[in-house]
């Protein structure tokens, strides 16, 4: 075995595999022998488990090691680890590797090689860290079709809203504190804006549809910048706000979308809160299943690692390292047109307090065929007031619709006075 | 490959084969062809899927069938069921079953029959049906250790606690619906008494803690005449009432409990609702994993055993059936004594209204250092009153000293007027 990156999840995986060695030596029959570490710097600190003769900055030294038969990325980054994932596959070797940001960029073609190898590539450690959703979609669906996934796929945005929740603190105040806390990297905004959850639905949705990233662009929408008014208005009605990444087979197209959506108080995922991760899935003779855990983190990563590990290492003990790699047929599916999804919505306005207004407002959603299910109106604040609107089902594209004819009326008091949230019933 | 059974759970199981054939062709290798179907009556009707020439009533033409690798047993029951999965084992076929209360008596026994023999034994849909909770402990854990299982394992508990809580109801309306409903046995008692809540936790602690089936009486409680006044008071405190099963690795010995808990409104756990399971996980390294599914229901039960025909199959082809069993050294673990136990109480207790009683009581609970956190005195209704006391943490067995010492004083209105239940911080 070599292991591409000594990290501290790298290191973790050295620290289980060195405590487990009689264990797993037992259950793969053979010991599982760390040969070579590679890594950019060696002059580095490494942890203690790591023996330092093992080091070494040159791939082309690692691969050239017949004895070495699977290969362990842990270094993140996607155009070296690409390179050398791809490289390890073409010359035979099973490949483990945690790299999210990548496989959902060259997912399809890096299973496509292993399974032209015959060797095995897992991903579990890629989505929710310490959630065994990956080997959950392969193994425990494998005779059932997944129509359905929704997550909370980025911690850092599930601490941010818990904390709202909790505590009705706004948003920026809640942020310098999850950064102070390392929940939240300096520069936030993969995770915020909600470009890591949609990595990891397209990961998800590749094995759960067999569906290829999508070309078109999906609905990313991030919670920067959510009003701490809208979290309390949200309670108000019975809801908590939270991070969703969302996958739909809807048979011809897929719906993916990750976006901030209120989810009923008594709800399951809705009670998931702080930095754990939860993915539920509906199959359609299973029914729902929920999986929920650590994201991310160190040491669960580094056991989703080493079970794959596992895994892969009695596959090749079998002499068949390629059946646990267990890829299905990946083919282009279209995405549904967001603007025909149907869905309750959050709707706040802020209007010049005057007479007309909430007449005009209704007017629109009534042309619109939107139909309104709650109106909250609050006391007038130096001359605004804030409508809350809850309307029922209705397309994404009526209610949006509506909103630009409330705009065009002139009785919002700026341009960004219209925050629209989705519902989602689970 | 050969089916033992064909009720529901079988015929589900024979049409995802169908259904999946060329799917599961290409990831086995080769077919899977089902070549026996044994069933006690020859002329009951079958699934349309059930070929009637391959139905046989005698398990040794099953057995002679040197082309039959695999034998899925379905049919429940233990004596005959057993009989058959050691024969079968014996004979150096591999096994999957869903047979939980087998399990729970004779799995160390089976287990080490098919590890002495180097077959499969695989029994995901023996444990909260739909829920991958074996695989996940199996593989996801493997370099793990867990420290603390956390369950909702029974449906019907779960449904009539969900609907008690929900509408203020009687137990023993709710229970009568649910039996109407099918949620519920005409013999309710495996269910509400905690008994098969009990067994699923002993096959988990099997997995987790490698603890063979205790000796000694675990504390086995069920939901039987809860009243809904506690309910609703538990509520009153924040909390809702769960079955819940309970295994933790306390070093040198284990816990194992199955009991109604109040459980905090905003945990997942207690969100869980109907007739869906639960299964919350702690791991020293990965944290929290918490499972959440159907926990029974034919079609959720033959998709997880069919995910193990499908494991075996491709360990079969690849000439290693042994490695998917997987089974860790088992041992005999002591129970924890009980009273030892450290937990917050809810306590009710049904008083004459008189003076002193109060003092009466609060000096029990004094004598026995255990300090009370809230207390709620309701109404006085016909001469008895209701007392219901929230305590801080405190030994299981100081509480129970100080109920019988109230008993003893005599101010309890009849010998059942206390009610004890514990509190799961979760």
């Amino acid at each position: 075995m070599a292991l591409l990156g000594c990290g501290t999840v790298g290191g973790g995986v050295l620290r289980l595999l060195q405590k487990n060695a009689a264990d797993f030596r037992a259950r793969v029959g053979v010991p599982l022998e760390v040969r070579h570490v590679l890594v950019r710097d060696l002059e580095k600190p490494r942890v203690s488990e790591c023996d330092r003769a093992l080091l070494t900055t040159d791939l082309s030294r690692v691969l050239a090691d017949e004895a070495v038969e699977l290969v362990v990325e842990v270094m993140g980054g996607e155009d070296f680890a690409g390179t050398c994932i791809q490289r390890a596959l073409a010359s035979g070797r099973s490949v483990v590797t945690a790299n999210k940001a990548l496989l959902a960029r060259r997912g399809p073609e890096l299973l496509e090689e292993a399974t032209r190898r015959g060797v095995g590539l897992l991903f579990e450690a890629a989505v929710g860290g310490g959630i065994p959703v990956v080997r959950t979609l392969r193994d425990a669906f494998a005779s059932d079709e997944v129509t359905e996934i929704t997550g909370i796929l980025n911690g850092t945005s599930n601490y941010i809203l818990s904390k709202m929740t909790a505590e009705g603190a706004p948003f920026d105040e809640v942020l310098a504190e999850a950064q102070a806390l390392g929940y939240a990297e300096a520069d936030p905004s993969l995770d915020i804006d909600g470009h890591d959850a949609a990595q990891k639905l397209v990961v998800l949705a590749m094995l759960a549809f067999g569906a290829r990233p999508p070309r078109e662009a999906m609905t990313i929408e991030g919670i920067r910048g959510l009003d701490a008014y809208d979290v309390r208005m949200a309670a108000h009605f019975g809801f908590n706000v939270k991070h969703l990444a969302i996958g739909r087979d809807l048979g011809a197209a897929i719906e993916l979308r990750a976006h901030p959506a209120l989810v009923k108080k008594t709800s399951v995922l809705s009670n998931v809160s702080g930095v754990l991760n939860a993915i539920r899935l509906e199959g359609r003779a299973l029914g729902p299943c929920l999986l929920s855990g650590r994201g991310a983190g160190d040491m669960p990563t580094a056991v989703s690692v080493v079970a794959d590990v596992l895994d892969v290492a009695r596959a090749i003990v079998a002499g068949a390292p390629g059946i646990v790699t267990g890829a299905r047929a990946l083919a282009e599916r279209p995405l549904a047109d967001p603007g025909d999804r149907r869905l309750r919505f959050y709707v706040r306005l802020s209007v010049a307090d005057q007479p007309g207004v909430m007449a005009t407002i209704a007017g629109a959603f009534g042309r619109e065929e939107v139909s309104l299910s709650q109106i909250v109106q609050s006391e007038s604040e130096g001359g605004a007031a804030r409508i809350v609107i809850i309307t029922h089902v209705a397309k994404e594209a009526s209610v949006r619709a509506a909103l630009r004819a409330i705009d065009r009326e002139g009785v919002l008091v700026s341009t960004t006075a219209a925050v629209l949230l989705r519902i989602e019933e689970s």
